[in-house]
């Protein structure tokens, strides 16, 4: 089995994801490299703090240095250095909200650069190529992604055609991996889609699940819908979706909605956060989020989160980080990001011990009220 | 003693510089943090990579974040969370090059801050409280350093006040030591002036020889001479400096300086260029400067240099290294940062053993020819 549940307390599940590049435990947050590195930080950094999993994209890495360089330098691992399991996104959120688009039809998207202006098309087969030449542990199918806001009939029409472009990206993933595998398995995940109504985002998981994939992802959300409109729509989800195969939550998270989802059955996370509000001086801590550049740090001798035992935590005073983001040195953003990221791991790693003893709800409402109920909290939440 | 030689081999020395946070084999290349910090680079990174003492800058650290604040943060070794030998620069190069000038005066140097134009006063005694605070095991006399070009009238008066101000800086340094010593011992250094004017050098030398110092830089050099001058300066100073105290080229330097500055009887070395050199993707390598965003490293699967044993060169291509730089992202500057000063740390580690085996000659007309005679030199020489 690809993942193997090992508790579960509530609809909240802890289980081994496994791949050819090593198991992972979950829940996990998997830290985004989208340009095959993730901000700031070395695979060993990654390694070290216990990341068991990374995230690059598919849409960027194509642009540049181009998906076909990669697959001749050894693909991705090689690449960027990182012996663990690799998930590539499939471009299908890039090309919708990045990329100026020119033109969607039902065999794909035409759309140019963000980068240079080039035109470029993508279709579910021409995507799963790219995905294979990157050679990640773990492909996601290409799919529409609606914006946010989104009328009903436009959201269905964007779910419907992502379940036909999930069994196109089938096809194509099966054909290829016959054809020209890697010496390692390569997995299509779906991806859900459907914006904020419930009824199709249970019609889209449902379609999703007859194809038998070996993992599930929820796409779409965490795009600007309210954070308890984004909590309603995991719980008509979740339950549509196949309980033997993991479930991957794009694009989230903030410490506070990773322990929400967990909660109502996702196993996997990714997010830019971490490293995005590491690079501007914004530290996660159990006490919440502060600034670093704030003036009561000047002479403040403490760890950013004395609880903490990340390398940044071991060996720097919030003066001290204080005085890098204030000099405009990139050691803060490299540190901050570092701390950051090791922060939502360690916070999945705790989930998942609480999953274990059966104490999830108690631990996740002591977790909550702790970093939400903080006089350090400054930093507004959107990211 | 500080400063013990352990070979000879012409002029070129090889001995071990002791200090309270440790031992460093010379000739020594310290990594500069201006700010506190390596740029981009932790500790125990530069510890990892054969560095054994870096630099910081009491201008810099005096306006921000204040030496008085670093003092009560268990001084720099503890701020920075560098365990090894600090050296800090005095802050004479930085208030004639950096700050707005506003007088000089023979007690003193009143100037207005680089960062917010605030007005501050720099004499002998004030630059050893500063030092003092700081914490660095070895500091240095605050000097009146000369622009290039100097009129030798000029020359000559900056070069006497240098001198008289070494006096006073080593009053005002034995008494604070006796005072309020740190758990460890500061030494002060001395700075030979002159100009490009051989009698002035001469005279420098001897003058500051005369205050027993435990150490003498030669300051006001590779400030926009040409190489074969700073050469000669060399060449007509070392001999006037005191042979059983170390030696220290301040602000120097590229490789082929560093070769050429050993074998004139130079043990210490700081230099910006492999932190800012690495910033713009220039990386040095045994066969010379190379630019790692050209078009021909775009599917170079080699490391940066092939012979070096840095942990950069043992992870990822220069494909990859082109990547992070054609794509902006911080993980580049970071590791050819890495790099650069793994490779200037390594050289003076070969230049040692070179020495050391009595064939330092053989081995730096090898080491400069092959540098030198490349077709990959493609960076202009200027910092």
């Amino acid at each position: 089995m690809h993942w193997t549940a090992s508790a579960t307390d509530g609809a909240a599940r802890a289980g081994i994801l496994a791949t050819d590049h090593g198991d992972v435990p979950t829940p996990a947050f998997m830290p985004v490299g989208t340009q095959a590195t993730v901000k700031g930080l070395t695979p060993a950094e990654l390694a070290g703090l216990g990341a068991g999993i990374v995230l690059a994209n598919a849409y960027h890495l194509h642009l540049r240095p181009g998906s076909e360089v990669v697959r001749r330098l050894g693909g991705l691992h090689a690449f960027m250095g990182w012996e663990g399991p690799i998930l590539t996104d499939s471009g299908g959120f890039q090309v919708f909200s990045l990329a100026k688009l020119a033109a969607i039809d039902e065999d794909g998207v035409t759309f140019r650069s963000h980068l240079d202006g080039s035109t470029h098309r993508f279709t579910p087969e021409l995507v799963m190529e790219i995905e294979a030449a990157l050679g990640a542990d773990i492909v996601m199918a290409f799919d529409d992604c609606a914006p946010y806001p989104c009328d009903e009939p436009s959201a269905r029409a964007a779910m419907e055609r992502t379940a036909r472009w999930a069994e196109r990206s089938l096809a194509a993933h099966a054909r290829i991996q016959a054809e020209r595998p890697w010496p390692w398995r390569q997995r299509l995940y779906g991806i859900v889609q459907g914006s904020v109504y419930p009824a199709l985002r249970r019609e889209s998981a449902r379609r999703l699940a007859e194809l038998d994939l070996p993992g599930y992802a929820i796409g779409g959300l965490s795009v600007g819908e309210e954070k308890a409109l984004m909590l309603d729509m995991l719980e008509v989800t979740v339950p549509e979706m196949p309980a033997d195969r993991p479930r991957y939550l794009m694009g989230v998270g903030f410490p506070e909605d990773v322990v929400a989802a967990i909660a109502r059955g996702i196993d996997m996370f990714d997010c830019v956060a971490p490293t995005r509000q590491g690079r501007t001086g914004a530290a996660f801590t159990r006490d919440g989020r502060v600034n670093v550049e704030n003036a009561r740090f000047a002479e403040d001798g403490q760890p950013l989160d004395p609880e903490c035992e990340c390398m940044v935590c071991a060996t720097w005073s919030r003066a001290y980080l204080r005085h890098l983001f204030k000099s405009g040195e990139m050691l803060g953003p490299r540190l901050l990001s570092h701390h950051n990221v090791a922060f939502l791991v360690d916070l999945t790693a705790e989930a998942r011990a609480a999953i274990a003893a059966g104490e999830f709800d108690a631990w996740s409402a002591r977790w909550t009220r702790r970093y939400a109920n903080t006089p350090q909290a400054e930093v507004s939440c959107t990211s």
